[in-house]
């Protein structure tokens, strides 16, 4: 039926063009299965682009929803060349198997109606173009998808919209007329997860209206639901509109029974390629909602292209809290609690959005592929471009969320139908690079969300945080050790990153006390090594010294350190003595030669404050069991090194001794990196199978594997991996971290799995914008707001080297030839003292500001 | 990843044996993803038998449950070769691509641990045999799986049991010393469709109990769950047992919590292949189910081959109506009605199936192999024996019922986690003929079921049942005059098939009753024609003459003509004179020259009935429309001659003229049958899509398609398509019948749909049973118990002609050569006075009674 055509990890070699798919990474066949390319913005909601080119798992109805496919929503055309017959076509190509349902595909998926015979996918995220390809089509066809993407600005990258470009050209030597039309389904009222067996007929609806509206510049559909409960998670409006003028459409389709709608519509549309063009504004009966289509006309003359433009915009701002988390202190749960989404702010409704977009449209594409363009015109590896824009996406999935008050929020992931494990869990963002790159100010909030709402007084940081924040409810629940350090390197990075010195110092206060509690917790003997109970990222907790907190521990203390002798507080003293103190002993003690192991130690009863709080796992230490479970012990850890992995990030060098830092990351890959996993024996669970490569969490290379190691030990996570390959590229094991890297993303081929979508603990999972730091590592990338100075340092210095970059306020691409670096700003300004070329520097006499359109030369 | 192989429909070619895969079709690489071989007996539900070789879709709870993959059941292997390495595998094909699930691959289906290279499928219902290839095996191995089916004999073919037996054979020169073990989950309490991402976690569960239990001749798992609510549907118990003597157990897993349980099995399972071998029969904490393991040991010398037979068993036995149908009079809802399966009145619990079950499973085996061979070894196309073995399969699905009092009932399908449109709908089981054939006693109680509780006294017939039974609740909708008549066609058949005069005169009046209704509602006129409200199939109403319900008429009132005549009613003479009159009318007005039409009439007030009932759908007749919608009218019906088909079933001839009917076929052929759907414009529910071929339900080769046709007129049903290649096949075109049957098989190759599961409103869809049809008709097979006379003639005359065939209380293969004709019975006992073949016919002087072991052989 299909052909399996192999997804490519090569960028494209398809003609380049303005809006053409010169970029990013290509599928056709069946590869196109699994594909489903998020749109929309920060916080509202996603709906993904299909590699056939439908629309698949709306979840734009505050939760996710993985699979659900709103009825009645899809493109169609019907041309006619000049004296020939006319062709109609769901704008889709053909379905792929299996083609099972136990009532038959349903017709409310249109999946009846005949579809195009292939499509070839490149998926460049912010951009995905489709290409279609059929022979009875009169017109070439070619969809551009996506959601303004620019760095920096989080308004523009906030619409709730998706931008549907499609190019159309008549290679025939006839004129051909065509109507391009998008039907709607008018959602309003729906719970976002409800299989709809019944198309647009469902007690949930009832009273929906769809309103034709011109505006003059702008015209659509409205569709609304008048006096439906505006707390409701599906209250709200959504609106499809186009600058277009010639225009046919249909408000609602008819409303009858059986499939006589659907049969109404295509008749109607088959004929002639007109819609009814009749504006009622009445609502739809109680029991069913209305579909609405909207159609661009326009008559091609031979060898003519026309790009006929479609925004398809969603309004629903009632958040309302149903993931908890549950361990609370009686009377305290926030289930239930109501919050508006922060997009809500900014727009009254989706034909506000939709109005903006299509306004401004000519700029928002242009800055899109602006960005786009800069991310993918580089000499970095095509599987670090993909890896690296993929996963960006997760922003701008489920997993992330904004209010009202324009904080960022964000799961681990997202199950199928759910958050999963609210909220800013502090040990899985410790991975997350992404967004305090991208939009540094939404990244910022979080440490707001950190500091004010969730440390104790004592200093414990509770690592999940319990929306609304309002309530003044903290999670109850142990403090995690690698979460609670990390989160001061993130502190660190996004002073470095900000250089707001009031935003620092408004948080000190409150982040040495979490330093602080390491003393009382995990370090009681200030020696700078943690002993005691280490809760962490493995959802279990750590006995003994371990460099997995270890590391993070250091960090924190050398990021404190630095903060502390920016703000003029002595402690950076004690803080110093303590890193010293601490990196000494984990080497000495935890070096085996080739890595750093844990050595596990029994606590001592008081020590295990973990039974303070609700169980939501058993117990490690067991009634005659003289050691611990779930303990790595004499294992090689891929995140052994995660603390200096962040270090690199935010520039404060080596941790530990760099010889054993290098050994140990090629310790990581010779024993973790397994190229095929056919003979791997696990008893977790599984994200790589079969002949699949991949960084496995924790190996015995030298014996001493627990019995019952640590749930994941088994496991390989994109996040890890990630960073791993990061680690070997900052420790300048180039080769080592890009076969890591391609196996993650040839796992993530279309057939096996969604290319913009890594799953762990739920999809679209935070632990992944570690790909970022692959970027960062690549570039040798160091950037200090404070001291305004940048630095690359490309690891293989031969030839040209062109990346993109973001410093602070500013983004753009460097390009390095030689002893020649150009940077050149696409927004913002960015003042520098000195730029840093791997071992060359230029310090400026007056500090250089660049701006867009006036790229900065230096010869070093 | 995986080869595409494509699915074949030509037999094996591997080499025969006594449980080798000889028979079938064979399937491996991609197309292994859909299959689902259904294991279970009549009215037990069932456990499907993956293409891999895993247990999926656990339908034993009294409930549809696809998808449902129970977790902690699959079997393993660990095997040493002397003086060398033991492997451990899990005995599982490794997993097939999309790799995708919110929380990775689960545990609970041991998805990491090491499966084999490849495997190779061979499905002849009711056996499958699964060939597992991979280099890393010390030995060669093999599964049969079956649940015993012998025609005929309900009580073996209904045991809640699967057998499957493996077949390890040592192709080395060295001893191996190996344990094959499988694990069952004990699911008592389980409500069947509820997702358990904690495996055997959930609040569901608790006090589950797994006993060892070795009685000398079988041992193995028993499993309960004392003091559980008995009426619960999930109440019962299962057993997994051998007559094996050398084995080896876990009674039950570690109880223990995140992935503990299955570490602790594989680590001590890997390390020598032996179990903990403890029996301690305690109860498993609440909030927890057990899993227990037992294994069979075997050292296998050089070039060995043994069999190791395991039997799993369940029993539960408590069937509550769930379903409804909902339109019921106030106050008579049946839903919540309590039943008992008929099983738990032959086997107190699962452990007794399962030691009836071993003690008899070298007779059970080479029953259930006597009646694969003598279906399979035949000269019929692969596709006809492809097409009439899976879709028998259905009997034994969740679709089909058997209640404590004998009775069979059935579904018309089964959605993913619900039956579907019950209850023994008379319209949609019309098509139905293999239970009637295979088991004549289950398809009887039918019967009685019809005109005993569902014939209201006016002779209206109910179309669907309320069950239980003794409610005496009747459904509160309109009669279905397709089914009603279709019902008086079964009704003769069931006469001659089993010759049971008091059966047929205890059902007389009551049936004779359900004729005459025909003139109060659709042939008031009483001239044979039916011009009023005929709700049928479609689930619509057709108004005006159509051979569609007509040829049912037609069909009917010959049936009725030919009871009377043998039980004395002189109706016998009315009945002959509304078949003379309606055949002409029908085809006088409704013949076009190419086919039978439609005649649509806008019904008077007063003959619309539909609108006492409760309204399921919206009204055919609108105000301001001057044709009822949903008719088709000089459209080319796939079922216009169903009535026809029928009629040769029973052996009742030409209902309409015979060169009319043959032409009608023709066209259908012509008109319907499509070998590519990639053009195919529907707005209804897709069955075929894309390239593949398919009857469709209706066309206009001559214009005058209704704006609004009949809803399903553009789909295609398998149950139709059978139905219309047998009319073909008994007219003579037999290539355009196996046309049809290949395009539908092709449809269901593995890869796109599963070929042991051709759904249409629902899983299992009953109307595919019409593919028994086609043995029947490339048979020539007619015969009639009351007249002790049995006749085939197979088309193609040249050459051998070999095929299986059932006579009432006999089964066995009719072997035709030349002018020599040899029956052999399998089982029972054939009595004949005549016995026909093709034109030729013989005449026993005295009866011919034939037995097993005394093949009959007659010169013609």
């Amino acid at each position: 039926m299909t052909t399996a055509t192999t997804s490519r990890l090569t960028p494209a070699s398809g003609a380049p063009g303005a809006g053409s798919a010169s970029h990013g990474r290509r599928f056709t066949g069946a590869a196109l299965k699994e594909i489903g390319f998020p749109l929309g913005g920060i916080g509202t909601g996603t709906i993904s682009l299909g590699g056939r080119g439908q629309l698949r798992d709306w979840e734009i109805f505050n939760r996710p929803a993985k699979g659900s496919n709103l009825p009645l929503c899809f493109f169609a055309i019907w041309a006619r060349p000049e004296g020939g017959e006319a062709v109609a076509r769901i704008m889709e190509r053909r379905l792929l198997p299996p083609f099972v349902a136990d009532r038959g595909l349903s017709p409310w998926a249109v999946a009846s109606l005949p579809r195009l015979e292939e499509a070839t996918f490149t998926g460049a995220y912010p951009t995905a173009t489709i290409r279609f390809h059929d022979s009875t089509l009169p017109v070439e066809a070619e969809l551009e998808a996506f959601t303004p993407f620019v760095p920096l600005d989080d308004r523009v990258s906030g619409l709730p919209v998706a931008v549907f470009l499609w190019r159309l050209r008549n290679p025939s030597s006839r004129p051909v007329e065509l109507t391009l039309a998008y039907t709607q389904m008018n959602p309003v009222g729906f719970d976002g997860v409800t299989h709809l067996p019944r198309g647009r007929r469902h007690a949930m609806f009832g009273g929906n209206l769809n309103q034709w509206t011109d505006e003059g510049a702008i015209r659509g559909l409205r569709m609304s639901r008048p006096g439906f409960d505006p707390t409701h998670p599906g209250a709200g409006t959504v609106a499809v509109a186009t600058t277009w003028r010639d225009v046919t459409f249909s408000e609602h389709w008819e409303r009858s029974g059986w499939f006589d709608d659907i049969q109404n519509f295509w008749d109607d549309f088959r004929a002639d390629g007109r819609l009814p063009d009749r504006a009622e504004s009445t609502v739809s009966p109680a029991g069913e909602t209305d579909a609405g289509s909207l159609g661009l006309r326009v008559r091609l003359a031979p060898g003519q292209t026309v790009e006929l433009p479609f925004v398809l915009a969603w309004h629903f701002p009632s958040l309302v809290n149903y993931w908890g988390p549950f361990e609370t202190l009686p009377g305290q749960s926030v289930v239930g609690g109501r919050m508006t989404n922060w997009f809500a702010t900014q727009w009254p409704d989706a034909w506000a959005a939709a109005k903006e977009t299509l306004e401004r449209l000519p700029d928002l594409t242009a800055r899109t592929r602006a960005f786009r363009d800069a991310l993918f015109d580089s000499t970095l590896p095509p599987e670090v471009l993909d890896a690296v824009s993929s996963q960006m996406s997760i922003i701008r999935t489920t997993t992330c969320l904004r209010t009202a008050d324009g904080r960022f929020h964000a799961f681990e992931g997202c199950d199928d139908n759910a958050g999963c494990c609210p909220m800013n869990c502090t040990h899985v963002w410790n991975y997350a690079q992404a967004l305090a790159f991208l939009f540094p100010q939404l990244e910022r909030t979080v440490r707001l969300t950190d500091y004010q709402f969730n440390t104790l007084p004592d200093g414990e940081q509770k690592f999940r945080t319990m929306l609304p924040l309002q309530t003044g409810v903290t999670w109850n629940y142990v403090a995690a050790a690698d979460g609670q350090m990390g989160t001061l390197m993130k502190l660190y990075r996004e002073w470095l990153v900000s250089g707001d010195d009031a935003y620092l110092r408004s948080l000190w206060p409150q982040a040495k006390k979490t330093l602080a509690y390491a003393w009382q917790l995990w370090d009681p003997n200030r020696d700078g090594v943690m002993e005691g109970e280490q809760h962490n990222t493995y959802d279990i907790e750590f006995y003994g010294p371990n460099t997995m907190c270890g590391a993070l521990y250091l960090g924190a203390l050398r990021a404190c350190e630095e903060m502390a002798r920016h703000l003029g507080d002595p402690d950076a003293a004690e803080y110093a003595r303590l890193y010293a103190s601490g990196r000494a002993r984990y080497d000495r003690e935890l070096w085996n030669g080739e890595y750093y192991e844990q050595h596990v130690r029994m606590p001592e009863p008081h020590e295990v404050t973990k039974g303070k709080y609700p169980q939501r796992h058993p117990p490690a230490i067991r009634e005659g069991e003289d050691t611990p479970r779930y303990q790595y012990g004499p294992g090689c850890l891929a995140d052994q090194l995660l603390g200096q992995w962040f270090a690199h990030v935010v520039g404060l060098g080596h941790l530990l001794p760099e010889d054993h830092v290098r050994a140990a990351a090629r310790s990581i890959f010779r024993y973790n990196f397994r190229p095929s996993l056919v003979d791997h024996e696990s008893c977790q669970r599984a994200y790589a199978v079969n002949e699949e490569g991949a960084v496995l969490q924790c190996t015995w290379p030298r014996g001493g594997r627990p019995r019952y190691p640590f749930p994941y030990a088994d496991e390989a996570w994109t996040g890890s991996e990630y960073a791993v390959a990061g680690l070997l590229m900052y420790e300048g094991e180039v080769e080592e971290g890009l076969a890591i890297v391609r196996a993650v993303r040839e796992r993530h081929d279309g057939i096996r799995r969604n290319p913009w979508d890594e799953f762990e603990c739920g999809h679209h999972y935070a632990r992944a914008l570690s790909s970022w730091s692959l970027l960062l590592a690549l570039s040798g990338y160091r950037y200090s707001r404070p001291a305004q100075r940048l630095r690359f340092a490309p690891p293989a210095a031969a030839g040209e080297f062109r990346s993109f970059f973001t410093a602070g306020t500013a983004w753009g691409t460097v390009r390095i030839a030689g002893r020649q670096a150009e940077l050149r700003i696409e927004a913002g300004e960015l003042t520098l003292r000195r730029l840093e070329i791997g071992e060359r520097a230029h310090d400026f006499a007056t500090p250089a500001v660049i701006r867009p359109g006036h790229p900065l030369t230096v010869s070093l």
